[in-house]
């Protein structure tokens, strides 16, 4: 069988390298955001880098017990007590393009509005308002764009001061800012939620569109674990009863 | 339905809190493994405890490609090239009982073993001799001790005088150290492994055994994602051929 | 790397062969419940094992969108729309002890019973009145006796009335009732649930305990795909809205 | 919280009905391949429609250890001993688009391409013509033809002439091998995978695209039990030794 190439990880007997920091030195020194940085990216974070991934990993790390990669973790958890990780693991399954998902295409909408403004050699706002404007034609969501709940998701806010506050902000921030005032005059005025946030932000940190989706899965992951957890030191096993309501055929025999 | 109860977070429109605290706060002033720390025990660590919280995910967080969960999730992703999560979530289903499942039986190990000796009034030392006589006579293996590979596990030494030099280690790191000593005389000279490391500092943090289990979790899903990555981006579909060897019944016809 | 070695499958460039059978002539003359016997005991079965294998594999089948495994697979497929293999997998993850996995442990109390009796030349109802009384010294639950719901599970008198009229009926479901007269004798009366009826006859059709498991997985994923396509094809993405009380500690502010 | 609406499975204290058929019924006088197509289609299939889908669900119910389905189940059975639902669940996970997932694309392209004919007055020829010009010109691959192995593979001629033989076959069979010929003129001599044969026989019978992805998982799950009890019956934990061969940066130092 061929070997697996990785330029991630390697050990020895005596060592184990992390992109070629040795694991012992990155205990000591390291944050576990800064590894997080460190494998994706192969470089160490800078100060503000980091702040700035943490605020994202926070931010999405829990959202209650009713965010379906919690409640499927639970559901989970129920009717299956000795096996921690297949909780936590159909949380993360519930991680798809409605729940989380969106920092995806939210990024790839990023990524291809930047390039399509340096091909073209239009401004980030022109090139926002064609997004819409494209969008609107073949009846698309944007994504990135609004919320069922918060009018203006305070964590928006608050990572794009951080952000701006610490130069990380560059064409990502600017893009989704651009979108929202286009999408403002196009349809209505729309908050920029969540995923369009980190997405902004994950964008001018270098991370790839996918990478979007998988720091939301790491972040997640957090919640998912405590919530696990209070669901097997609080309740009883098999305790969900939803109500459920019969519309199909009615009692027939076999010939 | 009855509504399911939570005591980790609540949210209204305006505002999300994490045990209390506001969200937008602890992206602006925690860490991430801060916020996995207030998550887990409801309160956040001091600097010391965040420290080795930090050493400990770090530590965990990759061991390469040929380790389970990044094996599983690998070839996942090369049968699976639109669904990341599927990937992660199996990842996550190889940390069992004999991969990262360890902290969970050495953590429970610790905890008994702290009770007996103080409901006996044993030293940790006694009670690490019975531990070790018990799971001789048992013909049990002791978690936390021994490795296949490394001889000394260069990250136990680190976490321990993490440990000890922030004022950590307590009980937990105590009872691991008597364990091996009491191991070493009536069994022959093994090394406390990573498994052990952090189950006793875990211990002395304050979180329950299961708890463990999951911190290794949080921690790898970092590394199975960036394996995940390196697979999509590197490697093309269902590229893994593994050698086989039939050796079940000849060609036979049905009757 | 050492090649895998198995007993079930091979395959050269013109044929598959399942335990020895081309696949081919499988297609045509069998039926996939005695495939999946093939599988798991290397023969196929005889019509009386097949037809009773049919009835354990429907019987589990689906129970309703509110079982766990059918509840976290519609979780998961509203925030998860691209992967229908990742709401299936979230079912299968939900089935552990307390959902489905009693049939492992009833199989394995039947295993043990039948091999008491053999060992010390007991009759079948003194070695399940010893089981019986074993249980209630320890305190445990005894597996495959009692419902929550049903006072007498219309599929057991099914499974136990086909098993003996077919002549499959042997020790497993001598074993069962016997089970079920001693503990009426020093319990109360309690009805032999599904999970105890299929037990009985996966033990006489010659399972391992594990298998029990893993054939009440291949029944009911029949199901979980059907609940899978019906979430996807007449709900909503992220409909699900579960009530929550939060109890936790009220606002409070960072340092 | 709303109720959840099913038109599947009832149940009260004493019957559960699937799709109006009590379930006993059912033990007693169907199939489990028969349940399998009254849970997806509402009714239960003719004779000829059964011996259909039985074929189907065997000929895709193993393909050896080394396919991804199983080699990622028993990855996670060797890391993870207690939980043989994870491991399943993993095997699930890496039935994607690259593996097993060709059906969905392949049962889509027959109904796009029957679509077409019948709006537009063309012979299935013609669409299927059609169908490879547009492939070739968007350099997609066709789903359904080709196969790195087999140059024909021997369960599409058994699923065809079955097909045939009993009058199932139809516009899905008749435009699969339209297209086969089409590629063989605008392309080259390609085989018809066993994709491609069983999305041809499942549009037939009458599933909707996303089921064809959902019937080969249910026929696949009776291998991979059977894989995963091989792994813990054959071989001990954590056995897989994956060569690996580090591409990564040099060791280099912190500042």
């Amino acid at each position: 069988m061929e070997p697996w190439r990785t330029g991630i990880t390697t050990s020895d007997e005596k060592s184990i390298f992390i992109r070629g920091y040795d694991v012992t030195s990155l205990m000591q020194q390291a944050t576990f955001t800064e590894t997080i940085f460190l494998l994706h990216q192969g470089r160490l974070p800078a100060k503000e880098e980091r702040a700035l991934l943490d605020a994202i990993l926070i931010g999405v790390s829990d959202h209650g017990p009713a965010a379906p990669s919690a409640a499927a973790a639970r559901i989970v958890a129920s009717g299956n007590r000795r096996s921690l990780e297949a909780a936590v693991a159909a949380g993360v399954l519930a991680m798809g393009d409605a729940h989380g998902g969106a920092a995806l295409d939210c990024m790839q909408m990023i990524c291809d509005g930047v390039a399509v403004a340096r091909r073209e050699g239009l401004s980030l706002q022109e090139a926002a308002r064609r997004a819409v404007a494209d969008a609107r034609t073949e009846k698309r969501r944007l994504p990135g764009i609004g919320h069922r709940v918060h009018t203006e998701d305070p964590r928006t806010r608050v990572l794009f001061e951080m952000a701006r506050a610490r130069g990380v902000a560059r064409d990502g921030v600017a893009f989704m800012q651009a979108l929202q005032e286009a999408a403002c005059d196009q349809i209505r005025a729309l908050p920029i939620n969540i995923d369009g946030a980190l997405s902004a932000v994950l964008y001018d940190l270098g991370f790839l569109p996918s990478v979007g989706k998988l720091i939301f899965i790491i972040g997640r992951v957090a919640g998912v674990t405590a919530q696990v957890m209070e669901e097997h030191t609080r309740e009883k096993p098999m305790r969900v009863r939803i109500p459920v309501i019969y519309d199909g055929p009615p009692p027939r025999d076999m010939k």
